[in-house]
Formats: C-alpha cells, structure tokens, sequence
C-alpha cells in the first residue's frame, strides 16, 4: 500500500491548489510526509524552471516552500490533536507570510528535498522552518507562517 | 513604438528566467517599467494558479515579488548609474532573500499590478518593497534584496 501524503486527505474541493492539489493537473502535486520529528516532501524541478541556465528560478524554490509549510502545519495539526489524517474534521492550512534565504544557486538537474521542522503551533497558527536541498546541500532556507483556513470561508466560497 | 521593459534588455543568455526570461516560453515573461518614482509589472493569473478556489495560490504571488524585485532592482541600478536598459555592462540580479506577507486572499478573476519601491542600493544589492493589488486593494507586500550576478558566474555558466 502506498504511503499517503497529508495532501492526499485534504478535502476535494481545497485539492486544486497549484503546488499542492492532487487535482490540479497543471500544477506541482507535492506531498508531505513526516519523517520522524521532521517532514519531508521531494520534487524534481522541470527543464524550464530555471534562472540563471543551470539552476532553479526562485520562485519555485519559494512555492516548493510555502506549500511544503502548509503540510507541514495540516500534519502538524493532526499530531497535535493525537488524529490520523483523514479524520474529521480536516486541517488545511494557507500562508500568512514566507521568508526565503536563498544561500546558494539550486542547481536544476537534481530531485530537491524539503525538510520541515515545526517551531511554534499556537491555537490556528502554525510556523514552521523549511530546508530545500539539492544533492544533499542545503541551498535554500524558509520560515512559513500559516494560518488553518476558517470553515466558514471554506463554505461561503464553495457554494459561492 | 512598444515601451520595452526592463527584461527585454536583460543579455540573451540570462533570459531564461521562469518568472520573467522572454525566451522562456513556459514562464510568467514578467515586464518591469518605470512609473515616476515606483516601478510598475501587470500579470493576470491563468484559472489554474489557484489556492483554494478562486484565490491565486502564493507561490505565484511570491514568483511575481521575486521577479518583480529583480527586475526593479535592474531599473534602478540603471537610473542610479545614469545609463539607459541596453547600455553595457548590463545589469542582472538574483535573489538573496524574499519576504511575502500575505495580508488577504487575492481573487483569481484579476489582473494583478505589482508596484516597487526601492529602499536601498548598497554596492551590488538593491532593496525593494513590493505590493501585489487586485482591483485597486493592495492583497500582498513583499521584500526583495537583490544581488548583482557576479560577470564571472555568467561567463563560467554560459561556457560550461
């Protein structure tokens, strides 16, 4: 049986998302898993998702993060609540702010590996600190702060 | 005669950019233009950069901050050295750090204006703040610090 991604039990109508949605056909699908006190998500970027020729464009390191982040809170969430994803209600999470450190260019031939760390969960807030590395370098640094979607909003916007 | 933006000046090889290379055909193409004393990028999202529904997902937002940020951070370098885009040397950042607070959801249906001001030029970094409006309401605010590329990078990236 494969291993399922906290992603994979968001609610079908919040699983578009373009980095993270399981139904976004366009989008990057990541997925988020834990992996003991750390999560972790991997993802290969495309040929043209580059910058300067060789390396990745910032912009994907920082979506990479920041979908990464609101994994890492919704797993986060579950733990904290002693819940398996999947069970009700669900956690899902968007980004109240990002931090990104590039520390050196991301080279664009190798599969990038995210690791979180949780930092703080303090009532709907989850802050999180997130790794990109390529092999096995760390070239990128991120702190996501994110905030679990209000039900309500989640309501009003589908029946919208 | 068409306005040329800042990217279209950026050297051949080092418009490959995602967020903002002409030649990237998969990319944003980003345009950066001078408007008085801020600098001015329109973008309108396609129906699949979505978070949840009918909200633009913040890798995006951020993509277009950084690329944004880049490019006004060229802009600026240009108009503090007194030479116009196309002048040699050219000038070409890369991100160091991005910061994005997200400060309400940024509805889908928009074309987005993104606004820069620079707040500091140091040596070969360049500091700028940037907003992200839809319909005339300011939805997230951004920091870039941008660093010059380095000659001898380009060269030995290029002659790989």
């Amino acid at each position: 049986m494969k291993l399922k991604a906290v992603q994979d039990y968001y609610p079908e109508e919040l699983s578009y998302c373009y980095g993270c949605g399981k139904l976004n056909e366009h989008g990057h699908q990541i997925k988020s898993f834990w992996d003991g006190e750390e999560t972790i998500a991997r993802f290969t970027p495309k040929e043209y998702h580059t910058a300067i020729p060789g390396y990745v464009y910032g912009g994907l390191i920082a979506s990479l993060i920041d979908c990464h982040g609101t994994g890492t809170a919704a797993l986060a969430s579950y733990r904290a609540a002693d819940r398996e994803p999947g069970t009700q209600p669900p956690f899902r999470f968007v980004t109240a702010s990002l931090q990104v450190d590039y520390l050196k260019p991301t080279p664009l031939t190798a599969e990038l590996e995210l690791r979180g760390k949780i930092v703080e969960i303090k009532g709907r807030k989850v802050v999180s600190e997130i790794t990109v590395s390529a092999n096995g370098e760390i070239t990128a640094r991120g702190k996501v702060v994110a905030v679990q979607v209000p039900e309500n909003f989640i309501k009003n916007t589908i029946n919208e």
